[in-house]
C-alpha cells in the first residue's frame, strides 16, 4: 500500500492534555482519534492492528469449538430486571421507541444469551455448546482517563458455556483458560492469571488475566516463587509470605486487566428458565460460564508495553504492516526499485506499506519509527549502486545490506 | 460440521404473531432471533450468512481504493448541533457520562468522519481520499415490522468521500454506483438505480437501489423500455409515459432500498471546516459523497426473494455452508462414508454440514430445505450399497447418483 494514500499520519506532536500513554501514542501514530472520553475512532491503521487482534482471538474460540453469534447493544429492561442487573450504575438506559419502553446498552450479555439458549437447548443431547461475539460493548464510566484502557465504548469477544453439571463447566473452564494463554501469548502479552472477586457476576472466585504495567487500574499481589496471585480487593494484605507454596514471598504491582473468566453455575439459568432434561427425564438447570476478552483493552494494553522513546513497535502478529519500504529521494532508479520490491511483495500477499512521499529522509524515518512496523526497508541511491536494500528492524540498531530478493525471504 | 453440533436448530413452527416473510424465515430456520421489535441476534447460521455478505461489500470498497475504518455508536451532541442534525427524530439520544452532557448514537457518520477528516486532510496532494466502515447502526423507528428490513439496530456499511471539486467527486460517484451494482449481483439481488429525494443529508437528488419486493416499503415508478426510474417521493403521478426514452411506459412496483449513494457536496465540509490549499495557495471547501449499504437488511431482502413452501434457498455466495450431508439411518457404513467425505470436503476448505442426528430421514429432509443450503448430498444404506451418494441442488427436483468423488468435483 502507497503511504502517499494512506487516510491517516503520523502527527508532529502529541495530543495536547492527553495523560494516557497508550493515547498519546496510538493518536500522533495515526491509529486512533479520540472522538470523546472514552470514545475512539480505529482510523484504517488501528482498525488493522484490531483486527488481526480479532483474528487471533476467533482462531481460538474457533479451536474450542465454540460458534461465532452476534447478539445485540439495545438489550429490553425485562431481562436486566430478571436478573436484578436493571439498576447498574454503569450501563447506559435509553428509551426504546416511541413509547416509554426502555432498554439499557449491553455491557455483557449472559441476561441475552441465556433467554436465547432456552429456545435451543432442552435435553442432555444438546450439551455442551459454546457461543461467543465480538461486538461492541458501551459501559457509562464515571473516569475514563485511560485511553483505550477503559472506554465507554469497546470492543469485546464475550464467551457463554453450557454444560449438565460443574465438572463439565470445570473441565471448559480450564480448556478456556489455555486458549486465553494461547491468545496473550500470540499478541505478545505476559498475562498472569489471578484470582478475583466475581463482582457483578457471581459470588464464587473468579479468575482474571493481568499484564503488569504501571498503567493498570488493578492491583495485584502475587508470590514471587509460585503461581499464587490474588486481586487487591480479596488478597488480605496482612499475609507476607505465600500461603501456596509457602516458600516466596508476596509482591504487589499494578495490573492491566485484559481478560476474564467467570463460572456462573446456574445464576443465570435459573433466572432464565434454562432448563435441561437428563437420561431419566429429570429436570436440571444448564451450567453456564462467561469468558471476556477486551481486544480494543488489548491493543492499548499492546502499545504501553511496546514502545520507546521513537514511538510504537508492534509485535509482527498484531503490526498493521509486516514491512515499511521507505524511499530516499526522488531518484527514477531508487523508485523503480522501491516499486518492484513493493509489487513483488504485495502479490506473494505480504501486508507491505510504501513510503512513496515527497518527503526528506529525515521525516520518513522518524515517522517509520514512530508506527513501530517491524521491519523497515530503505531504498535510496546509495543502495541501489550497489544493488541492495538496507534492513533494519524496529527496536534494533543493526542495519544490514541484503539484496532486495534476500530482503523479501527475510519477511 | 457437525449439526448434532451446532447451537442453533430449525424449529418445528412459525413464530407466533410474526408477519414478515423473512422474519417468519430466519427465526424458523435458526438463523437469527428476536429479542424486541426491530432488535435481533444472528445466531451461528446467520452470522455466516452476515459475514459472507460482509466479505462480498469488503472486497468491493478495497477494490475502490478505500480504506477500512470503524467510528463510534455514541456521538456527542456538538456534532450533531454543528450539522443541524441533533432533533432528528430517528435518533436515540442518552447522557454520556456522569455529567448532563448528551450524546446521540450514530445512525450515519457524516459529522463524525468531517471532524476525523480534519485532522488528515490539508492539501489538494491529500485528495481524493474515501473510507468506509462496517458498524451497527442505531435509528428509534416507529413501526419496525419489516424483519431484519427496518430495524432499530442494524449492520451497515458507509463509505465516505473526499473530493476537490464536483468532477472528481462526480467520477468517483459512478465507481460507486458500478461497484455497487457488483456487490447486489454478487449477493443474488436485482437492484435498479432508482432516483430519490437527498432527505437529511442533501438537497440534490440523489440514488438509491430498490429491489422490487412486495416486502418493500417504498414504491417506485420505472420505464418499462428504459432505465429511468424515481421514487414516489419525488415522481410526478401525473405522468404516464417515459420523459427519458419517450417509448416505454411508467408503471410502479413495491420496492426495497438496499443501497443509496448522494452527492453531499460541501454541506458538512462547510459545517466542520474541511478544507483544503490547492496548487495557488487558494482555499476550498472538501467536496464529499456517501454511500450507504444496509447488509443486515440485504440478509433479509436475499430471504424474501430466495425461499418457497419448503423454506429457504440461499444462493452459493452467501450460503452458511455450500452443501449438506445427510445420513440416513445408523448403518455403520453409512456413517462411514458421510464422515469421510465430510472430513475429505473440510480437509479441501469447504464449508460443509452434516447432519450426523439421531433422527428419521423425514425431518432430516425437512430441515434441510428449511435451511437452504445449496446442495444436499444424501448418504443411505441405498446409495452405499451402490457406491455412490444421492446429489440434489436445492429447488430443483433432479437427484444425481455419483460417487462420493464426483460429488467433491461437483461442488
Amino acid at each position: 500500500m502507497y503511504q502517499s494514500t494512506l487516510f491517516s499520519r503520523v502527527q508532529r506532536e502529541f495530543p495536547e492534555g492527553e495523560e494516557s500513554l497508550n493515547a498519546r501514542l496510538l493518536i500522533r501514530g495515526g491509529f486512533v482519534h479520540k472522538l470523546a472520553a472514552g470514545v475512539y475512532a480505529y482510523l484504517p491503521l488501528g482498525l488493522r492492528v484490531l483486527q488481526k487482534i480479532n483474528s487471533i482471538v476467533r482462531r481460538e474460540m474457533n479451536a474450542l469449538g465454540a460458534e461465532e453469534m452476534l447478539m445485540s447493544a439495545l438489550i429490553k429492561k425485562e431481562y436486566w430486571q430478571k436478573s436484578g442487573r436493571w439498576d447498574v450504575p454503569i450501563m447506559y438506559t435509553l428509551k426504546h421507541g416511541v413509547g416509554d419502553e426502555e432498554v439499557g446498552l449491553g455491557w455483557t450479555h449472559e441476561e441475552v444469551i441465556s433467554a436465547i439458549a432456552e429456545n435451543f437447548i432442552f435435553s442432555y443431547r444438546d450439551l455442551p455448546r459454546a457461543v461467543y461475539q465480538i461486538q461492541t460493548k458501551f459501559r457509562k464510566e464515571a473516569r475514563a482517563k485511560s485511553g483505550l484502557l477503559r472506554n465507554r465504548e469497546f470492543l469485546m469477544k464475550d464467551l457463554y458455556s453450557f454444560h449438565r453439571d460443574s465438572e463439565d463447566l470445570n473441565a471448559f473452564y480450564e480448556k478456556t483458560i489455555e486458549a486465553y494463554k494461547k491468545v496473550f501469548k500470540a499478541v505478545g502479552l505476559e498475562a498472569r492469571l489471578v484470582e478475583a472477586s466475581g463482582s457483578e457476576f457471581t459470588k464464587e472466585y473468579t479468575h482474571e488475566f493481568q499484564v503488569f504495567s504501571p498503567a493498570g487500574e488493578d492491583i495485584v499481589f502475587y508470590c514471587n516463587s509460585c503461581d499464587f496471585a490474588q486481586n487487591k480487593e480479596i488478597f488480605d494484605e496482612k499475609i507476607k509470605n505465600c500461603i501456596k507454596c509457602k516458600k516466596g514471598a508476596i509482591l504487589s504491582a499494578s495490573a492491566i486487566e485484559v481478560g476474564n473468566v467467570f463460572k456462573l453455575g446456574t445464576r443465570y439459568s435459573d433466572k432464565f428458565n434454562l432448563q435441561y432434561t437428563d437420561e431419566k427425564g429429570a429436570r436440571h438447570s444448564v451450567v453456564m460460564g462467561s469468558y471476556g476478552i477486551g481486544q480494543s483493552r488489548l491493543m492499548g494494553t499492546i502499545a504501553e508495553m511496546y514502545n520507546d522513546t521513537h514511538g510504537l513497535m508492534w509485535p509482527l502478529s498484531v503490526a498493521p504492516f509486516v514491512a515499511h519500504i521507505v524511499g530516499v529521494g526522488n531518484d527514477a532508479n531508487v523508485r523503480n526499485v522501491a516499486e518492484a520490491l513493493h509489487g513483488a511483495l504485495e502479490k506473494k500477499g505480504i501486508e507491505i506499506l510504501y513510503d512513496d512521499r515527497d518527503l526528506s529522509p529525515g521525516e520518513k524515518f522518524q515517522d517509520a519509527d514512530f508506527m513501530g512496523i517491524p521491519t523497515r526497508i530503505v531504498v535510496s541511491q546509495k543502495t541501489c549502486a550497489l544493488g541492495k536494500v538496507e534492513v533494519k528492524k524496529r527496536g534494533e540498531n543493526e542495519i544490514r545490506f541484503v539484496t532486495p530478493q534476500e530482503a523479501e525471504g527475510m519477511l
